[in-house]
């Protein structure tokens, strides 16, 4: 036996035990000639104590830390003066047999130091052994268990979908994988088991989930991994109510599991709301400053900047910043920052010895006051405001300056759980010049919206977003479960029938087959966890992350192949690139 | 709402309550005008009945089976005559409201029908829909979770590590993925997570473990996929016994999950003595008839065919076959398998009259009457006997005779579990003329073997199999923690440095840096569930697989791709093939 304890476990009622424990060697203290060696586990750390009365200074010179020991000793009481508040701080262990059972050479770096991710990344089991990246992984694991054991609670059965599936390039790129027993073919790796979890309902299944990996070949961002994972849930015969709820207490339950409430009840909001409030579809509501509409303000100014914008049908919008700095370096700054979405520039007034200042105070004195007024601004605090024809990318440009300046000032604590509701069906890709579905084809459109004649592009979908803090960290929708009604819904998003039955051919036989009524939702576990543990970066809840550019810096993943892999499969690379 | 009470839910003391169910129209009957109809969903089946009093006959001869109906009525006992002893056989639902919700066209089959897999597989969400296919859904679900909660209470952690991987071609072929971003390199998909569970425990994690899906580029045969799923397991500061113990603790947990005892302890063979008594490393004892040596009976024989192989160094083994159909046709066939595996034929003879019967009964009377003796046959017993110089062969050739004879005559029960130990650390592969590691090369050999001058081939390895009824349902072993022993193994596989170095480097490095020693097992979860609910196929208990070609014939992957898609990843489809 290696252990009769681990290093996080014994205690003052232990006194005079013999036992045996087996670690790293976490720190080396030298005190008069006695070494301390304390001795680290996945569970805690261990005092020991190696007395050179006992072992020869050839035995002790060469213990050096992050070496794997196995030591044998008796279990006594620390001195008062030596006791701390750690879980096994009042006692240590006095060492009678010591075992060297693998040698560490010099590591790059210690667990926990402050080292570039590059260099923690490339020797990720170093890292790994940090309490705080040990505690990532298990909060991780805690929240996945929770979620199974909660879903299984209410009736949902996890099925697994196959990872070697179709490519249907609608939506992301695929990750293709060729086909060696049928060659000149190929395997998509899922960007999320959709089609088969609606198939799993046509099969009556009822309630499915699965905890399951996603694949999306697209140009990573820092919160972007070519691999995640998603809690992807389907459920039949229900409404969006049912989602939703059933949602709630999921999500819910799986932070209450890693010692987080969240409130009983998530507020919603329509996707216009969170646009004309926040400029975004996932708001954090928890910096305040509430875009608002300041049009009515306007209506009489001669200021060129915003009567042209006004006279052209365009909107004027702001928000009260509060007590933040401002000087006309502060404000170009703000200004270049919304001229990136296209803007004009920034207006601004602070509220500074009982009267407005601000560069453009001559034009708008008037028209500031009233909005000091009615806005219930305080000495010192600060007004922004921007002016644009097109409202939407004004909300945008001003919803992305509010988070910069509540990021740099607002400090945030708690968590804001909501919903966003009533999104459109459709959004225009500039790209391809065409309109797609927001959230996916499969969404089902409110079919009122149709049948009061609203024009397509005008369409609410019967889909939600769960937002936290910021993050979309779920969204689904109610499904088409009409056959008529997809094959409508591809043609408006631009496919032909032909290649509506050659990408989703088998879908839309089965839905003749009797399909009920159904719905679902996915989270993404990866960020759930990110929220639950306070980080923003989702590299550090993955064991074995991909940095930006794909790669593993572990091992090497990807790299080159043999010839006679390649061969076996029947491709080639491409001779240019 | 779109039910109130699913369709195995009402019972007898739901009497008079106004419900609504909905679900799939199963059974309609027509008695006496009125229509009896049988609505199915996950839960169960109840019984509706539709009377044309109340719904113009319109309505109710637009209904078929397999459409998805949602009706509201009134819960009723059923006449005594009618009571039938399903869950629900006591009570039917008297109609009032009926609405269809997706009308189905004629199915190519209805759920349950036995038609060809090929059909089942193009239209799985039809085979579904019936109750075994969802029983075995269902059954490996809970086998699934009782496993996670298992492992969850004995401290494992369930770590995610990526699909996305390094191609590290030794043991089964990869699939590749080819990366965009690098291109002309690719990713592998992990044939298991060996090397990542591994650099796990040199992190520290200490007990690892994770339902994961593994890959393999194999022609495919009946029991394999190119995807499947395992229990992997990692464990740190263990020895062989802890790593026994923990996996019987849990396989017993996951059985008894699905209401199957198994036994508490499961008994222990060498892989010798599995060879030996039933010629494989997987035995199903259930069968009896162990392999038994014969040379003894045959010392002074001069019958050519045993003579000569015994002259040769060779070996005569039997088993008795106990009450079968013998006859010369019969002997001929066994003969044919037999030399199938190159033997020369098979000698047998039978207990009958108080004689003994055979072909070959003038040359080796003797020896056969002694047999019946030492064996105890009775009357109408077989024994069968084969001789071979190749005493391995010999063990395989005749240890399958043994399981298709137990398959023909012997109706087994129950479930027969143990352990296979004590494994040779290497195999002698024919196709590539080499020693190969006979689990994998991180298997820690018996260093004792090693230190008493064992030849390398003749080393066994701290490896274990897990058994049950003939399949092996799980595999492991201790692993080198030391990176000397292991560029050693990776040397007598006959790996260069530089190999090494190329394909295992970062594995390598990794274990300069403090290494618990540590060990672990894989199960896979395909198989334990067809043993638990008693299917030989595991596509049964796979919700979409593939067939033996790789296909699936559900969406049709794998299929052909754009040019673009192709461009993208910097491959091209060979010219020739």
């Amino acid at each position: 036996m290696y252990r009769t304890h681990t290093c996080g476990e014994l205690r003052v009622s232990d006194d005079g035990k013999r036992v045996t424990l087996a670690g790293w060697i976490d720190r080396i203290r030298d005190l008069g000639g006695v070494k301390f060696l304390v001795l680290r586990d996945r569970y805690g750390k261990t005092q020991l104590v190696v007395n050179p009365a006992v072992f020869p200074q050839e035995v002790i010179s060469e213990l050096s830390r992050e070496d794997v020991v196995q030591v044998t000793g008796t279990v006594r009481k620390r001195p008062p003066e030596a006791v701390t508040s750690e879980p096994t701080g009042e006692i240590e262990v006095f060492v009678e047999e010591l075992k060297i059972l693998s040698k560490s050479a010099l590591p790059p770096f210690y667990p926990g130091d402050d080292v570039s991710e590059e260099l923690r990344l490339r020797y990720r089991y170093i890292d790994l052994r940090s309490p705080r990246m040990l505690n990532n992984l298990l909060v991780r694991h805690k929240m996945a268990l929770a979620a199974r054991e909660y879903l299984n609670s209410k009736n949902f059965v996890e099925i697994e979908t196959p990872y070697l599936t179709k490519s249907t390039p609608e939506g992301a790129r695929d990750f293709l994988v060729p086909s060696r027993l049928k060659k000149g073919n190929f395997y998509a790796l899922p960007q999320s088991p959709q089609l088969l979890k609606q198939i799993l309902m046509i099969s009556g299944l009822d309630r499915y989930f699965q905890i399951v990996r996603c694949f999306r070949d697209e140009d990573l961002r820092a919160d972007r991994q070519p691999e995640f994972t998603q809690i992807d849930i389907e459920m039949s015969f229900v409404h969006m109510e049912d989602v939703m709820e059933l949602s709630e207490g999921l999500i819910r339950h799986i932070f209450k599991s890693v010692g987080i409430e969240l409130p009983e009840k998530f507020d919603r909001i329509t996707y216009e709301e969170a646009m004309e409030k926040y400029g975004s579809d996932k708001p954090d509501r928890r910096y305040g400053m509430e875009l608002v509409d300041l049009a009515k303000y306007f209506e009489n100014t001669d200021f060129k900047v915003v009567r042209s914008v006004l006279d052209a049908g365009g909107s004027v919008k702001g928000f009260k910043a509060g007590k933040i700095q401002m000087s006309r370096k502060i404000a170009d700054e703000y200004g270049e920052f919304l001229k990136n979405f296209g803007l004009g520039g920034v207006l601004w007034f602070k509220v500074e010895g009982g009267s407005v200042v601000s560069t453009t105070s001559k034009f708008l004195e008037r028209e500031y006051q009233a909005i000091w007024k009615d806005f219930g601004l305080e000495e010192g605090d600060v007004f922004i405001l921007a002016a644009h024809d097109d409202r939407e990318r004004l909300n945008e440009a001003l919803g992305a300056l509010r988070l910069k300046i509540g990021k740099e000032y607002v400090k945030v604590s708690g968590f804001d759980a909501l919903w966003v509701i009533d999104f459109p069906f459709l959004e225009y890709n500039q790209e391809e010049q065409r309109y797609v579905a927001r959230h996916h084809p499969f969404t089902m459109p409110h079919l009122e919206d149709l049948e009061r004649g609203v024009e397509w592009p005008k369409v609410r979908a019967y889909a939600y977003d769960m937002v936290i803090n910021g993050f979309e960290v779920g969204g689904g929708s109610i499904r088409i479960h009409d056959r008529e009604i997809q094959e409508k819904v591809f043609e408006v998003i631009g496919l032909s029938k032909d290649e509506a039955r050659e990408k989703f051919g088998f879908f839309l036989e089965a839905l003749q087959y009797g399909v009920p009524p159904h719905g679902g939702i996915a989270f993404g576990l990866d960020r759930l966890v990110s929220i639950a543990v306070g980080v923003d970066n989702i590299r550090e809840v993955i064991a074995f992350p991909k940095t930006s550019s794909g790669t593993c810096l572990l091992t090497g993943a990807p790299s080159t192949v043999s010839p006679k892999q390649l061969e076996e499969v029947g491709i080639e690379l491409r001779s240019e690139s």
